[in-house]
């Protein structure tokens, strides 16, 4: 794999005009919270946030941010991101039917993450969140492989199986030279809303474990509440929904650690091996 | 998309030697019982099975099925299926490391997709499930393009998210004639193992809803428990570890079910319009 990393080495210089820092979000599964961590971003911590979804097979930002329009073109004919929540959003699901699949190949794959990413007039972003697909497959290569991504976050649920593909989403960066920002686990602990109790469904500390195992930052846990999904479902992120609320407070410290940690590497230079 | 369907017309005698029906179990999400489901054809409706894990990004069955070996091959060069608890499995997993990432584009995972298939000794099977990995690319159209399939059961949580890719997987199979033989919901309801009251953590009833408005049967509903979570991660499927459970009832029901619909599909002569 050893092309891999070296395309990639050439892609440094390949960053999106204006954006300053690239990031994908990944995980073995969906509905782990990328999107409400762009938008916890961009609220928590006052940044310019975009977001931009490459799960071309079942893009899901139009219904968690509440999109339902199309994008309009500028007279270069870059797409204009649609802004919800303070964040500038593009999906592939802004340009096709709601339920249509998308049954495209891997070449047709990378002609639209090529057009949803320098195809978009993004203005000035300070971080631009890339949702990702799960799978390690064209959609992962095309984005290590031509834009410069300062590093990828990587959110697991506590499960075992979870926890596998965790492992391979890292290994699978460390091959493309993107550094791992942290791991954050998702759906840590249920807690019973008729008697409080815990209990955790998914397993417990699974995440963090992995982390330490790997030599990674653990960035904190996200508890799993009904609110959550009613709040996704319904397109209105839980930060801002119910911003007190314990979710939203450990997406706010996410957030910060995240954006923390974005700063830190500026200020080092790259070393290369 | 038409071309996918006369492709498919033409994969009509692409039957796999041997294996009576070959069925497709899709979901936009891992983790949602595709294995449980293939032990429980096997137990409950005392099928020979076969289970073939074609998500090569991330394979779940070795961890699932508790199998740590590697295939034997047969003097003709095929591969020799590992049978635990009944089935007789094939994964990606079974020939690479644990935790290593397939970084693999389109193609390389449709000749591998091949070798899994036809190069595999099944002997006799009443039916081979597939584990579809989420997503409609190249795995799903190289799987329908070039396989008889009898049909596919589509898996979901009652989430909007998901549900949205449950419809999407339903279109998608509809585009390349496979028919769809169910709809099954996961993660239905969680009763919390403190006080016993129900908490619907991914919504309520959303599978059965959609699969009245596409007009599709609904084969039944799964509920969330930490023991199936254990088990799995244990690799002892829920069907054997606590036969008389809720959730291993659930899911002999939904096995009778599609063996019997798949029963009745052979009495009938194949329509084609």
């Amino acid at each position: 794999m050893r092309s891999l990393g070296s395309i990639r080495s050439y892609a440094k210089h390949l960053r999106l005009d204006g954006v300053k820092d690239t990031i994908a979000i990944a995980s073995g599964k969906g509905g782990v919270g990328k999107s409400t961590t762009a938008v916890a971003l961009a609220r928590k911590c006052q940044l310019k946030v975009g977001l931009l979804d490459v799960d071309v097979y079942g893009p899901s930002i139009p219904t968690m941010m509440n999109i339902n329009t199309k994008p309009e073109v500028t007279h270069d004919k870059k797409m204009i991101p649609i802004e919800n929540y303070g964040v500038k959003c593009m999906s592939i699901g802004f340009l096709v039917d709601k339920d249509a699949p998308i049954v495209w190949r891997g070449p047709m794959v990378s002609n639209a993450l090529e057009k949803m990413t320098r195809g978009v007039d993004w203005g000035k972003l300070d971080i631009l969140v890339m949702d990702m697909p799960p799978g390690t497959g064209d959609v992962q290569i095309a984005m290590s492989q031509n834009l410069q991504l300062s590093g990828a976050l990587i959110v697991s649920t506590p499960q075992d199986v979870a926890l596998m593909d965790a492992r391979r989403g890292v290994k699978m960066f460390n091959k493309v030279d993107v550094p791992i920002l942290g791991i954050v686990e998702n759906m840590s602990c249920f807690k019973c809303p008729h008697c409080g109790q815990p209990s955790y469904i998914f397993g417990k500390g699974g995440a963090h474990g992995t982390a330490s195992e790997m030599g990674l930052e653990f960035l904190g846990e996200i508890p799993l509440e009904v609110d959550v999904r009613e709040a996704c479902d319904q397109g209105h992120p839980i930060v801002l929904a119910a911003p007190d609320s314990v979710v939203s407070k450990a997406y706010g410290e996410i957030a910060e650690k995240l954006a923390q940690k974005l700063k830190e590497q500026q200020f080092h230079p790259e070393i290369i091996l």
